[in-house]
């Protein structure tokens, strides 16, 4: 979602849009495409589904002011209240208005208002000035919101059929998307304010030390990535195909706090020897010192987190750094950082499923070491941080644009950015697959992105 | 007040500064300095000024939800709460703290905040970010202001002599500059949302057509302009001091928005000729057509108020045009604009008192043309639109910056600004004097601000 | 001259453009306009003065390379072949076509490369592009240079009348600006060469110390300023009119490089009290921390002049200063600047001729005190730097575009520069007046500029 | 070389960096490191190789102007001197001083002025600045030139042993890319001046027209890519090691300007179904419609080259586009690039030796179409445009920075720039390999790129 570019011509920054092949696909034709699903389900049960989604969403923002849901500090991180309207529009623009005879909800302008990137269904409101939009207020949007909710339960009830069904699974994948870029966001809004608000009352943390920071080995070969379903997927996951790995082995730990400290202590944030060329200039222009965040009290190093500022957690794992700094942070402890693909092979064969991770309403959206007393080959593998990955976000062979309209975006984003893997803390429970590939530009931050190391 | 420099680069925009030398020389020296009042005034008597002045703020912002006081659009128009909390700090800071024995109302954090400009007076929060303050909320801020007036008029009630009644008056007038500045941010924050929203309900027209375009003449010679007193003035007004004007004359009716259509209509935003070098590079660089929140709609031109879009108003006076439109539009119509003490002696010897003008609450606060019916000589010289005028703001002969530390900024804004007289429909009555300099850079034109020719 | 505006929008600058006005009342109107000139000079005493100035272009250059003279550093400072090029380019435009039968002696194009910024010329070359220029080369360019002198001299033997005299007049006004900016625009471009260049040879320095800082009174009143002619002027020097003076007085010498050492020295740079506004913005933006071309070696403060780097002279009037530096230090030394009626007032009544001050050519083309063993009452009025006034630079009263195309630019440029006097060791000899007013942004300090105290 | 980031900070552009690694794996120890070359090479065959490739770099310039190899327009693009300057500092800094006693033969201040961006040898002087140093002059730099090269042949004939030979090998790969460098960077400094100068004297075209567009197809499968040697190499190419590619097909001809020219008159550049999110905003940003250099002139499209202004070659091989055009080109016909390992497996199988291709000096260095007599199966494989390929320039497996100093930058281009092939008509003949890789951000089209289709 969100690609538009920015109008500030210095930043680069172009915000989420994981999902963005597929639901053109279905939108774009007049009929939907066949997309595959997570199976037959039936319509109570997809009520039940749509339902809990949409409330997770609400029950997120719950502690938050109309004044908190205004607001919008840099220009990829949107306003809450655009999230809860833009993931609404969707559904009415996508489910209600093709599948239903129903009048329309919202006034016409909206539509400009809340179309994130979708260049063929008209004219947008520019991305950076989201925080200006006071009208609609925070209550006309949550009754639109409920307007449509009660239209889309009476049309699920009343219709089936695998395309739609998987309609509506992709409008629940892309709700969920947005849930997690509501946290990541409103901590990038809130760190603006010198007060330090916190979206919650923090939680103890869980964490628990990394034993010995050991290595899992991997064969290699020539192995099977990528997916062609069944069940729901992006369509950036596909062709499966196969592709040639040499050996190579993944830290058990992913890199902590402590270990990133130290490399602050080196002075390495200045050392133009272990950062890419790019990189450096990225550090220099910024005056980067540390993770996003991150800032040096008198008695030490805290972080803005959802809780408010904090001393860092050294036996966390990194969060909030750029794919710049993974890469210099892994050049630092001697390793690099793996391929999507060896990511994959791996998290295939020892990763267990997802749902070992810790994902978002488990614990504190705040990321942990966890993994310590499992296990587990690879600790904290799901959930917790993205992964940031060596690996462009490029299409995989025999990856095509669909003929007629729905061509009109596929693949337009890949291009120079990096991939990541794993979800995070702030990416809702049942979201994420062995094959799934989230992107975003190596300067960009305000993800909860990590790193594991590669050797 | 808002002096600080904002950090975009390529603006030049500083918001309003007008009373920035008097209450520094009060503030500074420890104790206040003795300030000319508007002579002597009983404790009760100020009381109720205060709490008018007061009050009338809130009156104005009674329509607008947290969400409307919450946006910050360009930077140079602060969030209405941010209004709210600043003036409630002003006289936290300068008459309660000094002068009161009373406990901080608000936490420490919050003078970071809401300092506008004084660089004394430590850090400040950077002033594009006002908008992103989404902590502490309205109803924080609203209880913080009920409580900082409950103790005011109590410190009112117990305390006098001229010197504490010049402070309570500097800031009231403090007040009023807010208030013109609330309208006038709240507008360029609304421009911003394509849905066009108002800040009321609108009210008809007031405006009667323009008679003849009369001239009215005046001998020059040496005249006395600016004042010292007595009755409160700020300092930038005196030395009086005496100039000597060639015979001039002023045009009886302010220029009207028909006569800028015209202009528009014949090219001339795109005319060289017409354009100071500095003004043609401006429209060129910005892409300026027309004046500020001018549309051209299909059925015509329309522009934004403050009570949503609706056609330009042919018989009103221009507004919100620079200083670089108001000259090339005087150039246009074979004119000129008047330096600013062609302007003063004119309203000296004919413009009779400013209780003429309409002003805020007096009408609708978008400016109509209302002196057609009347006697006036000039019409419409007090209220609806500042008179741009072809003076730089510069210190009078014999202003000197204030010995020691109140010296900090004396004049510091008298360098490449432009100056304005006579106020608008969104100043409050009683806030104009004849000898009143208001002054923006010539490219700024979100003020209620227009022209009248000289020749 | 050359006031197009730069396509870098970040700075304001724009340089010089002193005769504006009167050229183009010549050129426009197809048929010269009347322009008051020195009075009846024969056709071999013009032919001698017009000889005489090009040879002094030429000579200035005659140390410079090809390479020298192709560069450009700042978009402000244009390159030594653009001006040899510019002043022929304007003979040719405004002189030998309209007035000889003579074929075109330059290529169609030159003509969009060599306008400065005459619109109604056609399109012109972008000025920050002067320096890509490598073609025409120099050879090319004096080769042109030849042939359009030539052809001048035969034109004036057998052309006179007092239009045709105005406008070679114009002409040769013309060029001596150019030979001003020829060497302040080499200086600029040589400092951005780490090897520090230097145009010629040093010559030992001329200064003596500066007796006691003693002052000058004036009674002011009503006193005239500004000429109407006889003789060359440039129209913004008229109509002389009246002003109304205070009484003041200046400082006998200007101030020292010593003085503004000792501001540095003290943190005056840093002070915001010592500032206007829009100056310590300025200073915090660019890290200003000296006058231009000063550097702090380890041995102390060194210059580049036109003579390479060299210890800055302490006895020196300083220069390179902005406007905003030279109104923080007459701040500084509690103090002001004069306005420019204060000068001209003093001028003319104590400051003797012209001729009295240092000139280009004769000494060091850097600036010396020189006035101490003098009986002049003003030390260093002429000459040596440009003083800064308190001044916009403004129409005086009467001041009107001319009707026609003529008045395309009248007057564009008094926006919000500043006024200047006296002229500089850079100035050629005779090129002054009393009435003379120079004019540039605040913030500009590639000039020889500096300031004389008032109070 | 030259990969110092540019200090305006709205481009991202960063010149030519091929050789980075090697270079310094000899350099930054202290002792050279083993560098594999060509083989057993007598001191006479290396000195009469290092003669020639010597005298090629004067050769090329030999038509230019002083002012002309002075100038630089984009910052990516160096003068003409800088490069004859930048060479033989590179062999004075690498080979003389560590191996021979001979004293330094330019002043200090050159290795500021004349170091691209070895950052561990110091500060260097900004890459956009280059354009401003008129001094050194060229005959300076030239007598530098002749000194240095008088040495090293001396050197030479009396050292030998395979690491200073790989060392000299090293020196002549650099020179032969600034002899590319200069060319392009020549045609981009050439560009900006209007009267369209030329570098020689037009050669006719040698182009022939394309048969038809076949494909030649791959089976694809587990194959070898990259190389270890022996022979000369950069480090970019190795490992060698496998990659399982899937059966492709390329098309036998390279796109054609005629094909892109219907492209343009399709409207392409302006529907954003046909381009990468990151390209559609570049088009936007910088209003791109054609090709660098193309114009559209009253009798239709022209281009300029090194031959100055001239029609548009349909026969020949697009040149001069960015990445994002050759994507969006490849889209529209139906097509896409290759990736970098199909071009090497293809060029592997089919391609021919590079000897085939057209390289500098053979012929205009302007791209043609050749190959329709030939009976390659892949058209202008080699020479004539550099192939963008759809593959990120990445490290190869078990590629990894060299352990101390030399590790400074290994690698550290491998970033977010996109990979080139098969060299073009302006890279020196016998530079070129299969498994050369060349690399450029995507925006960048300065280069004679072009693309070839896949499928």
């Amino acid at each position: 979602m969100e690609m538009e570019t920015s109008e500030t011509p210095k930043t680069c920054y172009k915000s989420a849009k994981f999902e963005a092949p597929n639901q053109r696909q279905v939108v774009r034709k007049g009929r939907p495409q066949p997309l595959e699903t997570r199976g037959s389900m039936s319509s109570s049960t997809l009520i039940g589904r749509f339902e809990a989604v949409r409330t997770r969403t609400v029950d997120l923002v719950s502690s938050l002011s109309p004044e908190d849901q205004q607001i919008q500090g840099p220009d990829f991180a949107s306003p809450t209240k655009w999230h809860l309207a833009h993931t609404t529009w969707f559904f009415e623009t996508f489910l209600l208005r093709p599948h239903a005879a129903a009048p329309r909800l919202a006034p016409d302008a909206w539509g400009l208002l809340f179309n994130s990137y979708y260049e063929s269904l008209g004219a947008r409101h520019p991305r950076l000035a989201r925080g200006l939009l006071s009208r609609p207020g925070l209550e006309e949007v949550m009754a639109w919101r409920a307007s449509v909710d009660a239209q889309l339960a009476r049309l699920i009830a009343h219709r089936d059929g695998p395309d739609f069904t998987a309609l509506v699974e992709l409008g629940l994948a892309h709700e969920e998307q947005h849930q997690e870029l509501i946290l990541t966001d409103l901590l990038a809004n809130f760190a603006l304010n010198p007060t330090d608000p916190a979206w919650r009352v923090a939680a103890g943390p869980l964490g628990s030390p990394p034993g010995a920071p050991g290595w899992a080995s991997f064969d290699g070969g020539l192995v099977s990535v990528g997916t062609d379903g069944p069940g729901f997927r992006f369509d950036n996951e596909g062709p499966a195909h196969r592709v040639w790995l040499e050996p190579f082995a993944l830290r058990v730990a992913p890199v902590s706090n402590a270990e990133v400290l130290a490399l602050i202590e080196a002075g390495g944030y200045a050392d133009p020897r272990l950062w890419l060329s790019d990189g450096i200039a990225w550090v220099r222009e910024h005056g980067i010192e540390a993770p996003e965040y991150w800032r040096r009290d008198l008695d030490g190093w805290t972080t803005l987190s959802l809780y408010g500022r904090h001393p860092v957690d050294l036996l966390a794992p990194v969060c909030h750094v750029s794919a710049y700094e993974a890469d210099a942070i892994a050049t630092w402890l001697g390793a690099r950082l793996p391929t999507e693909f060896e990511w994959e092979h791996a998290a295939a064969r020892v990763g267990g499923p997802p749902s070992q991770g810790r994902w978002q309403g488990q614990g504190p959206t705040r990321p942990q070491h966890t993994g310590a007393a499992s296990q587990d080959p690879l600790h904290n593998l799901w959930g917790e941080v993205w992964a940031w990955t060596r690996s462009s976000y490029l299409p995989y062979p025999g990856y095509r644009p669909l003929p007629g309209a729905v061509g009109e975006y596929n693949g337009k984003f890949m291009s120079v950015q990096w991939v990541l893997r794993g979800g995070s803390c702030a990416t809702p429970p049942g979201h994420l697959r062995t094959t799934y590939r989230n992107f975003f530009y190596p300067q960009q931050r305000w993800q909860f992105a990590g790193l594991r190391l590669a050797r």
